[in-house]
């Protein structure tokens, strides 16, 4: 599964496994090269943040990642000053190593962010592409291959959360679904150890319990989940049980939903 | 009674008595195995907390346990500088000692926590299971050894208060409910040192107590008032006035609804 | 009048005067024994932290009072590290100093504090009694002469502020109201001096003002109101004008209800 | 006009002019020599300041008087530590002042400071009359010379800024009003050196400004404008303009209204 | 234009040009000579900063003016500790300067401020004129020549920032109004260089501009932009674009009202 | 594209391409030359950053660009103390800079900021251009070379964020829309390099996108986004790959719209 995390690194061990399913590496490659930022929007798990991991690894640059949230600031991707032994002592944040060392910077869930993160993005999104550093005295200019990559999903858009126009306006941007039946299986079966086969079933179970969302689903089942199903299932946990567990319980705490979303899977698996 | 604090420690004394009544045990050892997270959900006092208790104490490891409140931050969660003797010092909160350790981190009531919460959560939930310390400039991966368990009570949930899909999606789930009488009547005989013939009369009467939830109770009786209940009682108090002081003024303000519940006290021990 | 303070100290002058009107010593003392918290729930004024005072001395044991109120977090019960002379020292809060040292520690109108007090009560009404200090690292265990009490006043209870069921079900619970006539005439006249015959007709006159609670005051006239106007009168001020300034004026600014009590008064004296 | 200062001094010039209308004077000696706290009620510069301030001096005391307002909080009455050349210094506030010094403490419409000022009214409004200071660990018990007065304007309690019954119900309570035109007139004269016959005529003015309030005007014109108004006349300017600067401008925005009372002028004054 | 600073200056070029319109001047001086604080009502640009500087500078005293807003706290106003080489300094606002030194002191839109600014006010419109400082533990009595200036526009008043009457009725008050059309004309010649005929013109079209405020504008124009588009027009500017400039687009976004705006301007100019 | 960032500098390059479509130029040098400050008002990417980053460029002054946002305060633009060694420094922001040095300061959306900035903002827009430094005691006068610019867009306009009028009425206003077609077509072959036939296609294409305002979309395609859309054809991306992820993701989530905007897409490109 993808790589979540603040730091720098290129994943030595392998790029992981993404399949493409539309021009979206290609679209990605061009950004890169182009110098543009780039906005994924899509529903959750589908499969964004592989995806940039998968880019990052491909292209050989070190991904940091950020997940946003209501406290999130701009200093917190920046950087700030922190006492130590009577000393101050400046850290860079994630953003700010990316624009110095080169890589991607995935800002993931944007819109949660607090609003003064558009002080730092606009810049970066300009053609020269700086990043000032009021605090240091700093105008960092970013290089080639610094890339910025921000995502949301549309989904969840309330009104006091939403990316103004001014600020998505300054993004190429693309959408995101879950993955085809045949691609979500491979990476089921991959990711889990499960059979191809079981894992085929899996995914059309997903499809069906898919197709409940805005009935009475907030969000659909995702791919990580039909992995943790696969993964109990192969560690010899009963379908049904495992299914209950990750199929189930994580999307809602209704009654009779719950029940109806296990009437599909025994409609399945019998 | 359940274990409840930061600090880490391996009960010495014995395995905190827990009796399961479904797959839990199962699926909470598999989910240890698989290096996957958990998220309990299920009423007040149902014994949740115990459960993890118990199963931490089965599984030999340490126990971080956290209760969740609206001030709590990420920062509560991995620690932060203190000054002193004019020196700073990183002190880990009970999360990072978790992930350095290796033991098991309990979030009780995750969803009253601050939202950067999330921020920590994410990516100690994707695959690699990292602990980013910003303030350190560490990155912690998790030992094998380590899970992270969550609760909350769904009967609480408000709009503003309630896990995002992105972060549920992300967990195991299963529903707690009140063990079945017999369960809890040996929970409470052991608990309280009161006879099984009383404990089981006191079960029946939190049978009829928890059916009025909903109507005119917010939440239906727990085990622990149960408990208290014996205890007064095995210590020599009236039933009566045991039974007002744990089961009747814990529950309710409303003295209509209080009378009720006396009534169904009265019935049941004349 | 009783303790009041955040300080610990056993009154050496005598037991403060309190006469019990059902089994509430009963109960306070099983709790204690039990090391069972206990919650007290009654109006304004009618006796629960004159209660607990006398308890308190009763058992031998300090008592450490806290008033909550909408800005009281979790460091105020338990310390804060404060910078003096280049150094940081860390002062005890209340709740820390009575679990350091034993005694009772009462927060009276708890549910006025703000959410992240649940963080120190929730461990401390587990088995373990357990209070963790996170800044300091210390886990403290409570002694067997520790005990909590809280009180709040079920006739405030807003939707913002009342305690949440997983924190109510952790006491032991009852509630408490104005002592019936006699024991109240009693009170009056010890605290006041006044003598008893007056005092009964002060006792009366509250009983017919308490009966407008609701439609026309927000709260009854409290036991401490009726001490204030014997008081008064002990010292030579007329009895009208010492009604006024203690059973009207406090208790409402509207001119018509002020009438309506002035003529209970007159009814009363004449 | 009244000494309105956060700092302690007897005014050693004289006694502040008040000429009492009710037994005010009489009640709040009583409650100095009973050492209760006292809670004055009353419009916007009816004379309450100028009240306690009178018996401040008489009764020989020094007067410590707080203007509350929406950021007030308990640190502002009891003190704080400033660094100062490296070294924190404790630094009393005025409420601890009055208590450690002696002398009356005057909290200036109490109901607009913050919710925590309550945790150090109650417990100096207890028998014991103590003032805990949790930063420094000093208990501190209030000497027989200390008073506790506080006020507010019952014409603008909100729902959201009105003293709690549990807070209200701990004071002896006075309701004022503008004086009687006799005293008001010898006031006026007083203070701006203006002879008594055309302080008269202002005060007959008043009376009928008065009778606006509620239809037209939020509040009643205050005997310190009549004060204002008389000083300018007393200086020279003509009487219409002074009454314009001070008597309607003051009062309201709304031109209707304002020519209202400039009719009423016009009618008193020709 | 008028001296806007928080700085302390007379100005030495010359005394601001102001012709006066009524008894403003007058009730100045008396408000002066009798030290007692004045409040100027007004709409945007009417020429309230100005008097108070022509007043300051005819008066021979220095002026500190200060733009209140809504983070506007007292400290701003009185000072604060500021920490600097490892020593702690304390550093005067403008309104402590304006107290030790003498002068005027304006408090431009004071009802953009804080509530504490009232601490400050309250002591200083009282008779012995106080200005507490708790930090420093001085307690400053304003000289003779200190005066207190404080405006706001009545047009904006909301629920939410107005004065309250207990500190409306401390100060003086008056009401200001764009000038006549005369004084108006000398104003912009005087500013702009323009000839006195073209100001004239321009004098007529604000009459007409300003009477449709409140059906379409939320404010009418200003003197102010009557003098930037006079400077505009005496610069070269044609005349349709220097008053599309200055007195078209700064007053509204609303096309339709624009186009009316600009019709007004063709009427008088052609 | 235009520079955008906090830091100063004369781009030695060239001047930034701007061709002017009225009066802006002769309006901005007007301003420049009277020392006024100046307001542009106008939807997201128009042109109004590249205007002033061009006209910065032609008059040879240093460009100091602030994108406001909701958490930018007075301090952020004045500059504050750091603490570094021990030792406290003042350093400047931007605004500050900008006023000793020389130069153009231009605030990006400047309704967003919050409201403590009108505090530096109206004594820099009154005649003799003050920039008081409170916290480092200075009064600094703007040279003739400094200029104020700020900018809005009046499509945004909520109650809470809007400039008062007391704000408005300091600057001259223009309105900026898109540039016309052959202009636009300019600009989008110059920063693209895609030959001028196809931007003039594109061009086309985005006046019929932003027909579809208001009804549809909150905002109307920018020049930005066909300049991005014109970057990736010339790179060799197919057209309708490049429109979608240039012209309708970053508009709209709406799949129904999206889809009238590839139908406006198709019918143009084929």
């Amino acid at each position: 599964m993808p790589v979540s995390s603040v730091a720098a690194h290129v994943d030595e061990r392998e790029i992981p496994f993404y399949e493409s399913v539309g021009n979206e590496c290609s679209l990605f490659e061009h950004a890169f090269q182009q110098r543009l930022p780039l906005l994924l929007k899509g529903p959750t798990g589908c499969g964004k943040t592989r995806f940039v991991s998968h880019m990052a690894a491909k292209l050989g640059k070190p991904l940091f990642t950020i997940s946003c949230h209501d406290d999130l600031t701009a200093a917190d991707l920046t950087g700030r000053y922190l006492l130590q032994g009577g000393e101050t002592r400046w850290v860079d944040g994630p953003l700010t190593r990316a624009v110095r060392e080169g890589g991607i910077c995935y800002l993931d869930e944007v819109v949660e962010a607090r609003k003064d993160v558009t002080v730092v993005l606009h810049p970066l999104t300009d053609d020269r592409r700086l990043l000032p550093l009021e605090r240091t005295g700093e105008l960092l200019e970013a290089p080639d291959d610094f890339m910025l990559v921000v995502s949301y999903n549309p989904g969840y858009q309330h009104i006091l959360k939403s990316l103004k126009p001014s600020t998505r306006q300054r993004f190429l941007a693309m959408s995101f679904d879950f993955p085809p039946p045949k691609v979500e299986r491979d990476i089921v079966a991959r990711e889990s150890g499960l059979p191809g086969e079981q894992c085929a079933a899996l995914v059309n179970l997903a499809a069906s319990l898919r197709a409940m969302k805005g009935q009475d689903l907030e969000e659909g089942v995702s791919t990580r989940l039909l992995v943790y199903c696969a993964t109990l299932i192969a560690a010899g946990m009963p379908i049904r049980e495992a299914a209950r567990a990750t199929l189930v319980e994580p999307l809602t705490d209704d009654q009779d939903v719950q029940e109806g979303l296990m009437e599909a899977i025994h409609a399945t698996f019998g």
